[in-house]
């Protein structure tokens, strides 16, 4: 169940991949926030940046910076997140994830489990819509951005 | 069995790995390779562009830049990577990694192997001492790098 708080962040999330789309990349965007406070926000720079890594995720946790500890933060994300980005999340001790949709892409939400993060999807409708919209125009763009032939 | 090949790539990322230690940074550096072709070879810029992501296996493939496919492609680290880095392989498709040492950092190495990833494991004493150096000097940036207590 999202709290007011998490609607909040996730709309921010979607905003983030609102941008990326309309800069012509992957639209998929992030934030990281602990309680109420928002620490970062970014999104996927594969087409911007021409930067592999910058999974929306991963460019939010970027532009967080250097943190003692994720303890106690939750990553936000518009769309399921890859294994790069799992992996990400359980190096980190990020201890909870809330997902915008895994209807496009189902990504990892039992590895994260598995490994003892809280896991909530959204089934958001403007970040189904959205990903679906991006998918069917750039078919390509969406295949290189999860290393898939 | 290392080729020569192998060897000469583990020597390039140790060789990264050292300007990070130069640089005040965290000295673990990688090599992205396809044959006997270097892609990119990079390291860790936490300390040195304040960037959580950028552990030396994610900058060299930050910088190897777009990639259709990383199909037939090796990667070369001086230490054994951790879980963002791990997930990172799998995700990305890169299907060999040669590792330095596992010996200051463990690592996911049967993580890899699990996917289908063929991983050796070099045990290379230059990687090893240079690793343990940077521990003994800076425990606590160490440990933010791998973000534990």
């Amino acid at each position: 169940m999202l709290s007011e708080t998490d609607k909040k962040f996730l709309k921010l999330a979607y905003e983030e991949a609102k941008i990326g789309y309309d800069e012509g990349g992957c639209p998929i965007g992030a934030v990281l926030a602990s309680g109420d406070t928002l620490i970062a926000s970014g999104h996927n720079q594969r087409v911007q940046q021409g930067d592999p890594i910058a999974h929306g995720e991963m460019d939010c946790l970027r532009k967080a910076g250097r943190q003692k500890s994720y303890k106690g933060m939750t990553l936000y994300t518009s769309l399921s997140p890859c294994m790069m980005c799992s992996g990400t999340v359980i190096q980190f001790g990020i201890e909870r994830v809330v997902i915008g949709e895994d209807k496009n892409f189902t990504g990892n939400p039992q590895f994260l489990r598995d490994h003892g993060v809280e896991v909530l999807i959204a089934d958001d409708a403007d970040c189904i819509a959205l990903m679906k919209k991006f998918i069917e125009e750039k078919p390509e763009l969406w295949l290189e951005d999860i290393a898939e032939d």
